[in-house]
């Protein structure tokens, strides 16, 4: 029997101010392909609220270009000092913002449990999720810059969760 | 010779997830008056992405009907812990794409500095700040709730350091 195509298509974020990463992953019957990723990137000489603006408006064009079912975000859990969770935060806002309008769920996961679902272990560093990811979705080359690496692990982490749920 | 109106209108935000107080100023001449002023709350059994959206939309509609030329928000220093800051910084990622958006600069000031500006002491108590919002603005009683209090106070600020400059 045709079960027809069930491709969940995830949107995952890497936030940041002067960066923030996206990805595009495709997910069926276990398999995953990246669809698209970049990022997104602002100029220091910008007041914030611009910044803010350029990113939300960025985000909104990768929603409206290839239409994410489901989103996912690092969760931030605070080694971070208080200052830099302000500024993090200001911009997770603008991308929750873009998702929730457009009636897109967005979850959370923390680096533990990035680290676990793609490296299998919850203490590896970057370059093994980076390693890990390109290996997963079968890229010729290593998603550049590292946001956008980090954007496709956290939609690849969604992906697995979803399944084991 | 007729210098015409002058008048400033400035938007001040409390920002929070809960409760976004807002207040429109109107400043000319050295004469501040409320235009109007409310506040946005939130349920707690909504998403939070679902709650920005709301704050969101409840700032683009305090700005298309009041068309303010400036805002003012108070800036967060760190008395606060890491968590806090992360969900304060959310709030204000989406209020200040609001303003960015329609090319509304956001000015920040501290609680010091609006405490200073308003009750001439940098070290008020909150309910001093709250008696002297009301006396300038010769309102027949205190905004309810808090937030659209401080948010008055932060567009006062705003009024106040506009006249020094």
């Amino acid at each position: 029997m045709d079960q027809g195509t069930v491709a969940l298509r995830i949107l995952g974020i890497d936030p940041g101010l002067a960066n923030t990463g996206w990805g595009i992953v495709e997910s069926a019957h276990g398999a995953n392909r990246a669809l698209a990723y970049g990022h997104i990137s602002t100029a220091a000489d910008l007041s914030r609220p611009e910044r803010l603006a350029l990113i939300h408006q960025g985000i909104v064009e990768v929603i409206t270009r290839y239409r994410p079912r489901e989103a996912a975000i690092e969760a931030v859990f605070f080694s971070t000092n208080a200052k830099s969770a302000l500024s993090i935060g200001e911009v997770r806002g603008v991308v929750m913002l873009a998702a929730a309008v457009q009636q897109i769920p967005v979850d959370e996961y923390s680096a533990t449990q990035i680290k676990q679902t793609i490296v299998g272990v919850g203490r590896a560093d970057k370059s093994q999720v980076q390693f890990m990811v390109q290996a997963i979705l079968k890229l010729d080359h290593r998603p550049q810059p590292d946001h956008s690496s980090d954007a496709l692990a956290v939609a690849l982490c969604h992906a697995q969760m979803r399944k084991a749920i």
